[in-house]
């Protein structure tokens, strides 16, 4: 692990010098071996007799803690536990325990514990007090105790030293510091007094122990799936969390708190202000690191920057998310990534997207400066909120995606699902953003002559769309978007508005023109290299006939919404007779947008027609598709046998596929493996297989991704049954 | 001014990339001078004739518009307005105006303004639509037109620059870029409806145009007065407060919104995080920068930031809170800073300050992490709170000192002064933080032998003491305590801190034995270099003698709170007879403590008492007072008038003051000015002379500080009354 170097200490006369922001091993000072009491001025420490009682042995009892803990799947040679819920401790003695033997286990956590922080726990077996977590003697055989331990429900979270200590005459006799007892103590959704209780073992079962999901990208009609290793039970991710804890200098005695916790991840998970996890690149220029779509899972990034303690590079939306969920599934926290689709980026937080057009109708690149993203992923955190009102638990939006928008820092919530869809946005943390991005208008105003905007258009459904997460126990996704709006237009939606306006919402209330003349834009799904088919069609629902000056607008974007490239300006005139619907139909070869794509292979389309009295707008973004890698596993699926991964692929373009980079993956069964080819000529196939050993029994999935410098995020995936 | 480099861009496929966030001046590039109708694809600039109406001369009416606006102390050639409230511009044209005649002013601020984020403002004086900004002919006299223009309420504030636009044939004809026309536009507590609308006033005269003010220091009983040259006024300041929005990429359409503004300032004005204002140390090492104790006011601070782009060194709370009052009210946003006596700052957030105490008595150093600050400064604003249920506007809680515990991030606030009352601590922003700092129980508890910690006693009214701040025209401050809370004890208390409670305060709830016996200290006010005479009274009020086992530490501690140095340890046993009171005196000779001191010059004693089956604690603060600077002014008090100013002081010290750095400031009088002595011996005098010429009518104050290696913060301050 990367140990910062000491600074020039500004805070000298501020704080107590010993406020411990770190749990990392080997630096601690904890007791001595033999300490007196301080009101016991002349102790010493006791010459060993027979009859004195000392520890031989101290047994973790991880054969029966972990299975009860359901902590089993964590790579670590420690016991890993659950707080609020009683573990087992054996403790071996050279004799007996007779009535007048007094002993202790203490649990230690960080630099400088102390018992006002809870980082220092004192447990007692008989009436002296101690605490605040419970001890009792479930057993004594002979020499051996087995001792049960419950850690509190607000319980520190992190890496705890065990030590035994014996009252002896004027002192404490303690067992020598053993990195073997350590202990992981973790959050504890399957305690109904810890404030991440969630009653549902399906659930439980999926936002806290699936190390494997899916993230949705694309459009709400047509959803990528993108799996992704979250693998929260590797080797070194616990150890790798709570050193983000670290080097956030988070202290010590915050961390049992989920809120606090959940927010100093946000924060931590993204580089900016703190040096954070990952490194935001939107740039499509990713030569000074990894690119975004190039990660397979979370492991590789929270292993390299526990070593380095460098930012990572470099990250989009969903890598933020899949990052974070990793952190918070580790540390024990119910989690999940979910996806907004049509996700609004107003970029002065006005709660109004304003698209302008010029008068001839066409996009004004120059004054259009909010953006809406084709998707954002976020995560979702299962929680009490003991700081509002009650009624606003569940689930809670929480994003480490940097937003320059929201507030000015690079995080934002937890913010309660139920508090969003209900309109209260001024509910901390960050709810009037996340109401914004599901709930904004689209503003579509004409921009005249003279400078001036008049708005012509309001959409009120574009924004927020659809809102998915994955599915329990499967990688469809479920539809979310109910619970964090009503329908639009109903008594309930109306209701949230209107006090979302009191807490100045500042909602758009242009008065505007009604229509009698509407207009959609279709596009055949495609895949990369075909010819796209845009359609549009008008419709006058007029007694008269209508001629619309029109015009059609085609750019490549990112899926940020961002124009990366004018792809087509296309002007007609139409006339649609009374009551008729009329289409105009454009044909874009392959040969005119090939050399124009980057990173997320979209398009965008906008039409606008302008009729003598009235102006119409439709947008469609159209997600051109790629194939996928083919994923074959083969040998014995058994808990360390060696099994085979293949995986093939031929290019089907007519260009070749240039410094491609193919990485495969699986939590449980396989560590990344990489493998590079410098071109894949077109028609050519390539093929690579590597023997892996599974580490742990069940379904087990393997992800393989191909980045190459002119096409990006080639996948596939294999699911296979372990057995023990 | 510093113009920050440019960074490579990862943002690039995220941001349309106009989104201006800068409004310094001369890299703006504004629309054309001829600007073609886009509609018009024709167009040309027509040939000018005799009978082409153009531009002669733009005239700001700074004579007409200062004294309306109250901006006439504001030392910029610029015209400085407040907005949604009306001012004039008079054009004079090259010939009367007839009917056909068409044209608009238009203010545009930052780059690529742009209508839809009011960063582009047209103002139209005939039918045609423009906006948000209203304007009306005033008078027209031959070729010259007086104009009224009014911003709006919610206008974007910062520098705007003013063109006029002629309307002809084809497109538009522009006045060329003028800086002298440029018009900085203010936030307006005089204006109904401005979010910053302060009723009263006096009020504003104080909060809004008052450029000095006095900060509270030393404790509840014995206040020691900071004067403070807030200087808002002065050359330079203006745009340094401008810089600091640019500094922090604050999106220009944001610069209207009154919270987001005040968001910005507390993040910015300290460095943390964000490269901003002032460097934060409490080390009593302040060799790389100037001391805490040096500085006469913000005007310095600001302009060698704004020059510079580097954090200035170095800050304590009074100078976060001296400098964000300068920005505030420089804005035109009314504030003013506040004093907190025993300013809790729990480091683990938990509403309780725990001091730890060993078995004999003494304090537990190791194991006390809390600390209460003698005081603490932080800023109050006024303001509507939109985003906030009904009830919760007026003064709010902004503090810029940077603060570990308030979640994570280096600002505070805006938080509502009457929702800290009633203990709705769930509202946003960083309520909770507040009410720990004026509320927080204090508990002292006992370590035992075995490290478990046993709470003997609860001290509810220690923590916020008093909070003062500056009275109305006055230098004398005004106990404003009961803004945030209700008398300890009473019901609207206990209602407070039920509401409190149930959104998660976790106050102590201990249950303690009841006392008979107590103790209090005393101290009497000495000045530095005389004894110092410490008395601990004992009363006993119970029907039995007692016996007490007492222990009185004393230390050298800074205003933090936190030990600089051990000073004494006195262990007394003394028996108080039934229904008496029984002293301890302890004297302590100046020889004793004068070499242990550091910046803050305060003393720290806290005596335990251990009787039979009770304990009993009680703290002590004693500020040694230090004599202050004669500074005396002389000539003829009239503006541009020559004035002198002098400083005398005599060393009445046994030792020699070293490296001592005088400087002298006056708002409106003087801009600072230093000198430096390397060593005054004992009883030796100096004497300082300086010529000033005042600037500005009205009563001025002059303000002397000299700081030594080895004591800080001798003081002088002088008022005297200019005729203009």
């Amino acid at each position: 692990m990367f140990v910062p170097k000491k600074k020039f200490n500004h805070q000298k006369g501020r704080y107590a010098e010993k406020v411990s922001t770190s749990n990392r091993v080997g630096l601690e000072e904890d007791f001595p071996e033999f300490d007196a009491f301080t009101d016991a001025p002349t102790a010493r420490a006791p010459t060993p007799a027979d009859a004195t009682l000392s520890v031989q042995k101290v047994d973790m009892c991880q054969q029966i803690n972990k299975p009860q803990h359901r902590t089993g799947a964590y790579t670590t040679p420690n016991l890993v536990v659950r707080r609020c819920q009683e573990f087992r401790v054996k403790v071996t003695f050279n004799r007996p325990l007779v009535q007048s033997d007094d002993f202790q286990l203490e649990f230690l956590i960080g630099d400088y514990p102390s018992p006002s922080r809870g980082s220092m726990v004192v447990v007692t077996f008989n009436s002296r007090v101690g605490g605040p977590w419970t001890g009792r003697i479930v057993d004594s055989q002979g020499v051996t105790v087995t001792l049960g331990i419950t850690p509190t429900a607000g319980a520190i979270v992190g890496r705890f030293r065990t030590y035994v200590a014996i009252v002896m005459g004027t002192g404490m006799q303690r067992t020598p510091r053993n990195a073997t007892t350590d202990l992981y103590v973790l959050f504890n959704a399957w305690c109904r007094d810890d404030d991440v209780f969630l009653p549902n073992e399906r659930e439980r079962n999926e936002y806290v122990l699936n190390d494997h999901g899916v993230m949705y990208q694309g459009s709400s009609e047509y959803v990528n799936f993108k799996d992704w290793v979250y693998g929260q039970f590797e080797r070194g991710i616990l150890d790798a969390c709570i050193y983000i804890l670290d080097a956030a200098k988070m202290p010590i005695g915050d961390r049992g708190d989920i809120i606090k916790m959940v927010r100093v991840g946000a924060a931590m998970i993204n580089s900016q202000d703190d040096n954070g996890v990952c490194v935001g690149n939107w740039s499509n220029d990713y030569s000074m690191g990894r690119s975004p779509t190039s990660w397979t899972g979370s492991v590789q990034i929270l292993l390299q920057y526990a070593q380095s303690g460098v930012p990572v590079s470099f990250a989009q939306c969903w890598v933020f998310a899949g990052v974070f969920n990793t952190f918070l599934r580790a540390l024990g926290i119910p989690a999940r990534t979910i996806t907004n689709f049509n996700s609004a980026h107003d970029s002065n937080g006005n709660l109004k997207t304003d698209l302008i057009f010029l008068p001839d109708g066409s996009p004004d690149t120059v004054n259009t400066r909010d953006s809406i993203w084709n998707y954002h992923c976020w995560n979702e955190v299962f929680m009490r909120r003991y700081d509002l009102p009650s009624g606003f638990g569940g689930w809670q939006a929480v994003d480490s995606t940097p937003q320059e928008t929201s507030d000015g820092y690079y995080r934002c919530g937890p913010a309660s699902i139920v508090g969003i869809k209900e309109g209260w946005i001024y509910h901390s943390y960050d709810a009037r953003f996340v109401f914004s991005e599901v709930n904004s208008d689209i503003i579509f105003s004409k921009r005249d002559r003279y400078g001036t905007l008049t708005p012509y258009r309001v959409e009120r459904d574009y924004i927020g769309k659809a809102i998915y997460t994955k599915s329990l126990g499967s990688n469809s996704p479920v539809n979310i978007t109910q619970k964090y709006k009503y329908p639009i237009g109903s008594a309930e939606d109306n209701r949230t508005m209107a006090r979302a306006d009191e807490y100045g919402l500042q909602r758009d209330q242009s008065e505007l023109p009604e229509n009698t003349l509407s207009v959609i834009i279709t596009a055949s799904q495609v895949n990369l290299g075909q010819d796209v088919i845009v359609q549009v069609d008008f419709n006058n629902q007029s007694n008269i006939p209508t001629t619309i000056k029109a015009n059609l607008t085609g750019s490549v974007i990112f899926y940020t919404g961002i124009r990366a490239n004018h792809l087509k300006n296309h002007n007609f005139t139409i006339t649609v007779p009374a009551n008729q619907r009329k289409s105009e139909i454009v044909k874009i070869p392959a040969d005119e947008y090939i050399h124009l794509l980057v990173t997320q292979r979209c398009l965008h389309f906008v039409v606008s027609g302008q009729a003598e009295d009235e102006a119409v707008t439709a947008i469609k973004v159209l997600m051109l598709q790629i194939p996928t890698l083919t994923l074959t596993l083969s040998g014995l699926p058994k808990v360390k046998q060696e099994m085979f991964a293949k995986v093939t692929f031929t290019n089907p373009f007519n260009f070749a596929l240039k410094a491609c980079s193919l990485s495969m993956e699986g939590a449980g069964v396989m560590h990344e493996k990489t493998h590079f080819y410098r071109v894949i000529e077109p028609q050519a196939s390539i093929s690579w297989k590597e023997s892996f050993n599974p580490q742990r029994a069940g379904k087990r999935c393997l992800v393989a991704v191909m980045d190459c410098s002119n096409l990006c995020e080639l996948r596939g995936v294999a699911s296979v049954d372990i057995t023990p």
